[in-house]
Formats: structure tokens, C-alpha cells, sequence
């Protein structure tokens, strides 16, 4: 019942905000990261059926419970972080008010996932690393640097930042934030290996510890807890 | 520098706020809750020194880096999780700019962290849950109540939940406020293990699972993620 009253609001909200707004050419980003800029349907979309009750062991009381994406957690103010969401992770993902999603994958986003951006008026940016295993591990400098200009970007926010299975990929890219938050390295790598688990790789590490930063300080970082003086 | 920035801000903020405060009675939380409403002091306190560097590998060009606490991490909006501060995560937990810190073991709090509450005005809420292990474990269902009120009071927000490690008290806290905001059981018990890693306890999600959340579905919970609405 909750979940068809946030719908409810939701589509209130946003229905006349960007009717068949003109994808803008971002020349910056337009080589490594494909923006798709995604219409609000002219009607009303159907509310997206809440699955999370089938995919849950706690649905009794006759309520229904949100699952959160594989490896979900907040990063920030305003920043996420998961693995793939799944159309059973939909209506826990709407309570975020997303703004935008930042795809850390080459594979195409799913149709019913472009249907929830589109009936939910979220950004797509999709930065296609590849997710090769080690010891051919190579994430490109470059990506991740564009990546970050969207992640701090707080128009941007809400954002939510995913791969696969939110730990290599998405690991790298919140690690880097972290050093720009000027965190220490242990602290740093602590975290990523909390998400990587069993999973965990030095060369992901190594990326983040050599990642130069210098460029990057000049943005503003109003999202962050480290500047949140009350 | 940014760091000196930082304490200079907070003291200007709260130097004259609750000047020889009294403590006020709770009687509802009285007997399961030290709560300790600090003082600011009438001089500016000297600075906490930065003790970030020394325990930081990463203190290259003369800069100083923030050493959050063990375990870390934002578990929503104005709500922080932790295992037991250090002196040297004191600049850390100054960005975040504390109301209050809720601290899960009977011990009595250090000095240094005491020095540290009053200098920015932190209230401490202390729940004495003692630390016991396997298969002795009994956590107090009245007193995880009572510090999920303390939780959900956004006049408490900012706010630190920790207790020693971060991983049973702390997660046993933090798996009942996600049951209150409907995450399904399976997800709670995933983020539980993330933190609890090879320490997590089967008494401890139990615990979770059995904890009747129904007396405190009528709180208001302004600071969710699932409030959120754009």
C-alpha cells in the first residue's frame, strides 16, 4: 500500500517535467560515457507490480517488504551504491527518488530496467568497463575520472552507482570518491574489501592507491559528509 | 588545514549553545539509558590535534587524511555506524558534524572521548548491552527498543550507533531500524554479515527475525531513504 502511494506521488511529481526533452550533447563525456537522456511517458505508466513480497521470506502480515539491490549500501549524501537491480528491487529503488543511475558495464541496460528510468524520469550514464578478471584486470583511468564528475555532480542526486555485482567495478569508483573525500587508504581499501568479500583484488586496490586525484579537487563536493557543518 | 577549518567552523557553531545545561530527566528511558547531556565549554577547547597521518599510509604531500572509524559506514540519512572511535577518528567524526552518539556497551566511556563529546557538543546516549558471546548471547529486546527511539528522533541527527567492533551490537540495532523500514529479512541479514564477516552470529539474526517491530511502526521516520521523495 505504501509502495502504490510513492508511485502515486512520484508520478505527480515528475509527469510534466521533461516531456520529449532533446538528449544535450555532453562533448566532455560523449567518447567514454553514453548519457541517455530518458522521456517521461505523456501518460500515466501503469505502477511497476511490487515482486519484493515472492522473492521474500518475511512476507507475512500480508505486508509487503522492499528488497534492496545485491551488495546495496549508501555511499554518501545523496549516493548509492549495489550490484544489478533486479525488477524485484524496483519499488525498493523508487523510495530512493533516484535522480540518476551511473552503469559501470558494456552490456546494454535491460528493457524492463530502461521501462523503470523511463516511467520514474531517471538519467542513465552508462561508462562501459569491461569486467575482466585478473591478472588482465584493467580499469581505464579515464572512465573512472568522467564517472566521478557525474557521481559528484549534485544535480545528479540522487544517484545510484552499479555494475554487476557491486564489488570490482563499483568498488573502484566509490574507492576513488573516498580518496577525494580524503579518506586513508586502509580506511579506503577496508571498504572495499568489505563489499569485494571472498572476492577482493589486489590489482582493484592498487588502481585505487594510484589514481591521481589532482585533477579533480577543484569540484565542489557539497554532497559530502565531510562538509555537512550543522 | 582543511581540518583546522573544520573545528574552527564547529566551535564558532556551538560555543554558546547549551551553556551549563541541565540534564534533563527522561523517565521513559531512564532505566535502561545513560543518557549524558554534555556541556559545552565556556573556553574555546585547544583544537584536537590531527592524529589521522600518523596512522595513515597514505600521508604523501604534507596533506592529512580523514581515519574513519573502524567499520564505518552511513546506514541512511543522518544516521552513521561504527566500531569504537579512536582518538585519531576524531577529525573524521567532526566532518559529520554530530547531535549525538549512541553507544551499545556498559564500559564506561574513555576520557579522551568524553574531552571530545563536550569540545562539539555531542549528547551520548549509553545502552549497556553486555558483550557476550555464543551461545550465551541475550540481547536485551527492551533496550534495542529504546535505542531505536533515540534512532529515529531526527532531533538526535546527526548520530553515531557503535559499540566495540561494529558488527553484533551495532548490527543487531541496525537490522531492527531496517525491519522497521521494510527491508526484507534476507537483505537485512546481508548487510548484518557484511559488517559481522566471519564473527556474524546465527543468535544475532535470530534475534533480528524474532524482534517485533509493531510497537513502533507509528514513530515518524523523516530520516528514511524510503521518505525520500524527489
Amino acid at each position: 500500500m505504501k509502495v502504490a502511494e510513492l508511485q502515486f506521488q512520484l508520478h505527480h511529481t515528475h509527469h510534466h517535467q521533461h516531456q520529449q526533452q532533446k538528449q544535450n550533447k555532453q562533448n566532455e563525456t560523449a567518447q567514454m560515457c553514453r548519457k541517455i537522456q530518458l522521456s517521461v511517458a505523456d501518460q500515466l505508466s501503469p505502477p511497476i507490480r511490487s515482486d519484493s513480497a515472492d522473492d521474500c521470506d518475511m512476507a507475512d502480515e500480508g505486508e509487503e517488504f522492499f528488497v534492496p539491490p545485491l551488495n546495496f549500501a549508501v555511499v554518501d549524501n545523496g549516493i548509492f551504491r549495489s550490484g544489478f537491480p533486479e525488477p524485484a528491487n524496483f519499488p525498493f529503488l523508487q523510495t530512493l527518488g533516484l535522480r540518476s543511475i551511473i552503469y559501470l558495464c558494456p552490456e546494454p541496460y535491460p528493457e524492463a530496467n530502461m521501462e523503470f528510468l523511463r516511467s520514474n524520469g531517471i538519467k542513465l550514464y552508462q561508462f562501459g568497463i569491461e569486467g575482466r578478471k585478473e591478472p588482465f584486470v584493467n580499469i581505464p583511468e579515464d572512465t573512472i575520472r568522467e564517472a566521478l564528475k557525474v557521481v559528484l555532480d549534485v544535480k545528479n542526486h540522487p544517484v545510484l552507482i552499479h555494475c554487476k555485482r557491486g564489488k570490482h567495478r563499483t568498488g573502484c569508483l566509490v574507492g576513488c570518491l573516498r580518496k577525494l573525500q580524503k579518506w586513508c587508504l586502509s580506511s579506503v581499501f577496508d571498504e572495499y574489501q568489505r563489499f569485494a568479500a571472498a572476492k577482493a583484488r589486489v590489482s582493484d586496490q592498487r588502481f585505487i592507491e594510484l589514481f591521481d586525484i589532482s585533477g579533480l579537487k577543484h569540484l565542489p563536493m557539497s554532497f559530502s559528509c565531510s562538509k555537512r557543518i550543522r
